[in-house]
């Protein structure tokens, strides 16, 4: 078994640091930024920091968060809280939202699209009045189609404001993890179909690796659905009636994932006791094998042995029939001990 | 064993895609109309859409999801939320009840008539005010009998409006997972009373399977449950006091489903300590046969192998009684361990 | 392992059929009315349905639930519910209570004196206004005590009401359980101090079958606490405030109850460990043996079988000490090797 | 193992019979009634039933419950409630407050200074409106240290009313159990060394009566927590202000409790797991040295038995070198077969 | 496995003895005094009892528990009640808030810096109306970077007043779990690659121990984040608006460190099934070896054995190529029970 990922995680603030003084990470991934200004009427796309407009709205996305100046810019221009700006440079935050008065304050986590076993990276996002402001650990996401339906004029998305892009971010978010957990689900079934088959030394371990994945994923999601719960109670302050409605379907959405995944849990769990049986089994069918042989031959070998001593006077050892007789009574006592053994079920490897 | 159904569940829609936008599947079973309009005086069975008529109760049923441009319609002609049709369509949500101020909607999972293993299908149903409109997965249901009653002109139900027609279906549902359960429970048993008599070798994937057949199950029923406790709580709403009454039985009937599920999860819990005591009990026993014949037979094969080396100088070889007396020993000392083996309780197998 | 009981129940109302119209089992045991009618200066008691007189309060007892006729002239008398009259004769409801406005409907499982297992009959009681109705499975019950009192002038009971007769009655099947719970523990501790003494291959069978009389019991006493903590909670509507105090006494009773079971579940549980340990003991005191014996004499064996070698030049076999030598030898190893065990530990089986 | 204490607990009221009709147990300890009378001023302490005096408080104790006439006598002068009576004589009442208006009752269980296991006694306790009434099932108790604080005529205690001498009871008992648990964490740490050392037999009995004793322990201070939050909730009623802020002190020993008895109950378990880890060490290390043995000698035996074949034609035993080569050959495959298996680390034991 | 700490934790007070009557421990820490005086303009520090001054805010703080006259000063300068004091000398409290009008008391544990495994000290805090006055057990503390802030005039903790202070220390106390967190998984990491690789007989006391260091910390740190939580929901009291922004920061970590010690819990769980599978398997591949060799060479033993008997009339014996076609024989039959393995699989160690 190859760890999946190492359990430990580096925070880079010292304890008993001030808080709210926020660094970005010399070895974080490169950054960029995107913009995009749209209305129902127009979008507008630039690669750097948009001058304000009124009516329309702004989704300022920025991926690898190395650049000092360009963060330090975008928070002090949108006015982001110095905490809630550490928690965006300080990666493996737990998802939450958190209401800094000037911004709703959501962190994600989003599935990578990596070989191997799952993983994932922060999304943090800020909702402001018109604008939405996201910040992600490394290229790439999951944002694609947002963004097609966004440079399409006829998309309604164009019409709705900063509370529904950020609505359709997190739902790409939650509905990415669909894909993560079908293929996870394969795995387990192949695997179950194994050590139901055969019991092999390594599967405990492989079933040790996807339950790790599985608790890496239920770990990303909890929060998630309960940051939903806390948006939906939200009355009115950030989300529009409307929006809660989409809210409300992405909600249900996280709780078929944590179905999923708790379905998952249980499978693997049950094949823990599965895998043990199976090696218990092997064992008594080799012990079997061994108590066959063993029984059967250890007291023919004792008679063999009977005349092979040399006392001068044994008188069998003279008679005319005295071998084949023996011969004989060794045969009759080999075939009557496999047929016990038979009787009893022990015959037959696997049964 | 045979896994009994697939864990992982294709969802069609890719992330990220806009939300509302739903689109039958052409792999989905063909759809067929039904509808039923009734009063206390009077019922009309037709295929096709109906026109309104006023103070008489519509049942609409579409079994089959395949038919696009019959669900558009139906969904224009009675107002159905986008998002609840993209719930209708997509299938293997999770039961639950969705207030959409037009309609409530509500999802149920029915179980399917199939040979083997439990499987279950999805039940949409929309409650408007004086209309019910429900979507199956599949021909063929568990609602003949309502069906039943509403043409036998002297059933209460004719008269009591579309709010006890909802209730009328749910309960269908929720009491057709008694007989399933009865079954299962049937199986359990038989399971039980084969491991408790003799472990064999695939036991533990047959525990394996009826678990995984519990968990789907209850996965189903848990949400009815906690969505009549929704509509219990719903303050007349959409359903009449008379109503609620009926929702309460119903309500507590899923509450025996939950209890059943709970004691057989329990149950097959236990069985899995029984077979893996009987596999460890049955070791023992074949290691207990395999130390009696050796412990006997090793030390017998010793002694006669001392009377088989070629000393020239070994004087009992030359004495009259060598031989006789030498067997006399040996048998006294293999009776001597096959008693105290006996005293040690070691002899008569499963004892 | 004779199983308990059945876990399938069967219900006879096929799933949609309609509610609230309910038929007695013809299978069911013979009915029998028994009614009291009492007040603090008379009782009188009589076999037929009882005309209604004001100020006395009657108590209306039916055992067995055969006679349609019968229990349809009550319900209409007394104006009890349908849908609480198909909970009368369909047994294997769980414990609850349910307003009816008309009467209070409550549901009861009571133990059957019954040989082996522990089983339970069903008791079903309507508080009205000035009566108590109640529906018995079986002839044959605990209230015996409360008759009695009934029929001493002198006892309270008799000038207390119809519901300080509901909580007598509630009470007497509450503190039935307690010998039941008794009897178990005594079980329970036998097959503690077996299963501690030696492990017996039908011991785990034993265990299963006491967890699964302890969840029987369990899934009775659980909703009868909680349809108390409900009863608890009503103002007044249906209980005075002198036999709501009285009620929270019986509540605790049912919170010791629960106790003690879940005492007892956590002892079985830990029986099913040293069950198991006490097994792998067992093998490891077999292997030891085996172990023993096999390591002392195959080298042995191997020795004598040199000295058994037709070779026509080996010195040893013409010395003169060459046979008491080689037994020497042989002699020597054999107790090192005792003496190697005794210091392992490994000698004296049990230890 | 001695079972430490039978689960069964005999109450002597039959079911059904009248409730708040109490008498005392015969068999009983005997009853001694002991009055402390104490007010800032003054202390006086006698053992017979004390003249009611006004503004001093007044703690009367019983110890045994045997005396029907003296516990009648103490119930009609203060009013004692019938259903509360019925808990003091009852014994195995669960831990509980409950407000009879004239009476605050609550039910305690202490610790009894028993050898061996743990058991305890029950204390109940009457808070009136100036005097505390006490019910103890057995002479000896952990109120010492407070009988000497109230006959110190400078401690605070004698001040400060009814409410703060049911407290200082109550921390009493409470704290009592800590020297019990000390006790008990060093016999789990005994036992811990010793599982880890070395796997016997009879360890694993030992952990299920440790953990019966915490069970048993558990279920005594569980109750007096929730007893004590409860108290804590109470508006003034009972406790004074400055009361309250003892009892929450003693609220939060009592949580101290808690949280050693759940650690305790995790090392137990805990043990278990390590137990069958090394019994199956154990058989591991067993099996390695037949394996051993057996494997290096058996392949040995063959060969000298080939060569104690009496074929008269076998060239190898006419050569003047045979006997000596087949010794080294022998010799060879034995050291080789040995470094074999010390190359897979079979050799050496324990490792 | 050397127990990494003892269990048993020591109370000096006797039961029953008088409540808030605190004494210094003669065996603690030799008591050191370090007072810091700051506010935005100036920063005085003295290791005496400073006089009071009005408008700057004073951290006083406590290095070690012995001396009784200083305790008592302080304690009667600033207030501070005897129930905290109790608390702040009796070691081994649960992490809490408790508040007494004049202060807010707050219990922390914060990790030593001890080689092996996790220990922790008790620090006790009061926060005041301008000042906070820190207890500690030991010498050395985490708290050096918040006084490295207090030094410096630019930071702006200097302005922030004694809540913030509080904040910090907090803050600083649970930001330290952290590294203890991440050695620790660290370790379970590589315990994980060991038990994965090869299974040893101190592992599962490896696992124990550190199942036992997680319940350690996660019995320090819940009881901090309900502190916290406590604190937020604070309506002004004691902190700032401005501030519980912070301690709602200070939360989150400590929700992070939960989830941490909770996937670490469940990981060593896994470790034991791991380790018990190894087990089984390495007892598997012991067994097969045995059987192999045994198998083969049994029935070839008592071949030869046949052949070694002394029968005056064995034809074989005499006939030319009697040897030879023995050999042949035997070498076939070997062959052919080896290869009969590897089909079974049996062959090649681990597979």
């Amino acid at each position: 078994m190859k760890r999946t990922s190492s359990y430990t995680r580096k925070r880079r603030n010292a304890p008993g640091s001030p808080p709210g003084r926020w660094a970005t990470d010399p070895a974080a991934a490169e950054s960029h930024l995107h913009a995009m200004r749209y209305s129902t009427s127009a979008l507008e796309e630039i690669d750097t920091l948009p001058q304000s407009t009124d009516d329309s709205t702004l989704w300022l996305n920025v991926d690898g968060l190395r650049d000092q100046a360009l963060l330090s810019q975008i928070a002090s221009s949108y006015g982001l809280h110095p905490l809630a700006m550490e928690d965006v440079v300080n990666l493996h935050q737990r998802p939450k939202a958190e209401d800094y008065q000037e911004h709703l304050f959501i962190v994600l986590r989003m599935p990578t699209k990596s070989e191997g076993s799952f993983a994932s990276e922060q999304v943090a996002l800020f909702l402001g009045h018109g604008d939405v402001i996201t910040f992600q650990e490394l290229p790439g996401d999951v944002f694609e189609p947002v963004r097609a339906r966004l440079r399409n004029a006829l998309s309604p998305i164009r019409g709705r404001g900063a509370d529904y892009l950020t609505y359709a971010l997190i739902d790409a978010v939650i509905d990415s993890y669909f894909p993560v957990l079908e293929k996870l689900g394969e795995r387990i079934e192949a695997l179950e179909d194994a050590v139901v088959l055969r019991s092999e030394p390594g599967q405990i371990a492989d079933i040790h690796a996807i339950k790790h994945e599985l608790r890496t994923i239920r770990s990303a999601i909890w929060p998630m659905r309960d940051l939903l719960s806390t948006l939906l109670r939200d009355d009115g302050a950030w989300f529009s009636e409307q929006t809660r409605l989409y809210l409300r379907d992405c909600h249900d959405h996280a709780f078929q994932l944590i179905d999923m995944v708790e379905t998952y849990r249980d499978i693997t769990s049950g094949l823990v006791d599965i895998h043990l049986s199976s090696q218990s089994n092997r064992m008594n069918e080799v012990m079997q094998v061994l108590t066959l042989i063993a029984t059967i031959f250890i007291p023919l070998t004792f008679i063999v042995g009977v005349y092979g001593m040399n006392f001068v006077d044994m008188p069998e050892l003279q008679w005319r029939w005295g071998y084949p007789v023996v011969m004989a009574v060794m045969t009759a006592i080999g075939v009557g001990l496999a047929l016990w053994f038979r009787a009893k079920g022990w015959l037959g490897g696997r049964r």
